[in-house]
């Protein structure tokens, strides 16, 4: 069984379209990587009740949940008193956490202060990431299994949490499964006519996925990119599976498809 | 009241990290420009149970429902069928999509195929949308004030029928509201410290909402984008607001932070 991954992405300006959502798409590949199955993508209001009902939501589907924005000093950064609501426990100040957020003050004379120390709380039970990039601390937390991720929305500052102490716990506790990847690109050929060799391709393994995705005109000039992923237990058999269905496919578009161009 | 609007952007790609989710923000900012608050984005697999879930869930809390994705000839192109599903409706072969469909493979020479018809089936009740820039056309379908609109996920056909079509119809039946937003750029005072005045800012109008964006970092060279938007039912109105907003905050730090530099 593949373990599964919801990512929750808090922040109006995402649903106002003044930031394109580049954390989402990071993260999915880094999960996708590590061997989770991302199977949803939530992007919710600096709102309370969202963002209770959205973790909820995670947890009762997903065996991770990792959650990006609302850390910061600001009115609106609310996500560590939501998640702790979610989680059903008590917020609490941590000491490492406040040590960490007044010593980043502290450097440049600014005073402790309420917005300030807002950041030092975290949900009981759980463990305070530290951020090298800016001041907000990420959260960890897990239960029965389950693991919530919690990370603030400057991707810099996300990025070096996630790389530097998230990607390793998870190596540790997670699916230790390797994902693998290929792809070609087909010209001459619409998609429409690809569609029962594609899904014959499905069918030689389960663990497979195959997907085109158009790049020119369908009537026109028809452009595809053949895209071939999967996930295995050792790198070296979701290799050798892709690669078997690479193989599988160019066989078949040159014997069915003989004015087709392949190329990388 | 301010009507909701949420997008459902449907494709695996997504959720792998290997597409960014642009289709999202910029569908998001059209809505929010015609008057709607987008509560969700959800980000879901080619899967019919995802989709039917998301739609249905979709339906029961918001005004408007926009999906991205699925429409192509291929097996994981399956958005229509699902909608007539979440919907409760039949899906059944249009006329006028089959024959936009068959007639810009006929220019080239393509056969009719069953992939190929399987782009003309839209839920019974629904409207086809004309796509000027490649096949697959557009659903729209509208039942007890509710809208749903389904889009390819290509985003140049995304593009065309939303603004060739999509958008006249929601201008026609839409709230009618008018956003406006303004920003400036603020030097020399740390996020946290800006807190209470952005509470104060908010407390002006309930339709006005602002938010601080670090750019530079919190404790070293603090530096923010201070950004007001809001919705009125005239442009005029509107403007008037988040100027008297952006006044009051840029008056209020020239007091209360002599060391800051504000600028556009």
């Amino acid at each position: 069984m593949v373990p599964t991954a919801w990512i929750i992405s808090i922040g109006n300006e995402l649903l106002i379209g003044r930031v394109v959502n580049t954390n989402a798409a990071w993260l999915a590949k880094k999960l996708t990587y590590l061997g989770y199955r991302v199977r949803r993508i939530l992007v919710i209001p600096d709102d309370e009740e969202d963002i209770v009902n959205a973790f909820r939501e995670a947890l009762s589907k997903a065996d991770l949940v990792v959650s990006t924005g609302g850390l910061g000093p600001t009115p609106d950064d609310i996500t560590n008193f939501a998640v702790a609501k979610a989680l059903g426990v008590d917020i609490t100040l941590d000491e490492t956490a406040k040590g960490w957020v007044l010593e980043k003050y502290r450097q440049r004379g600014y005073p402790a202060t309420p917005e300030r120390l807002k950041m030092a709380y975290i949900p009981s039970g759980a463990k305070p990431l530290y951020n090298s990039v800016g001041v907000a601390p990420g959260i960890w937390f897990e239960r029965g299994g389950k693991i919530v991720v919690v990370l603030p929305g400057v991707p810099k500052e996300m990025e070096a949490i996630f790389e530097e102490q998230v990607e390793p716990l998870l190596r540790e506790r997670g699916p230790g499964l390797c994902f693998a990847e290929d792809s070609f690109h087909l010209a001459g050929v619409p998609e429409a006519d690809l569609s029962p060799l594609i899904k014959e391709a499905l069918r030689i393994d389960e663990r497979i996925y195959v997907k085109s995705h158009p790049k020119g005109h369908e009537t026109g000039a028809p452009l595809e990119e053949i895209h071939i992923y999967g996930s295995a237990s050792s790198c070296e058999e979701a290799r050798g599976l892709v690669e078997r269905v690479r193989a599988f496919l160019v066989e078949e578009i040159s014997k069915r498809f003989p004015q087709a161009k392949i190329y990388k």
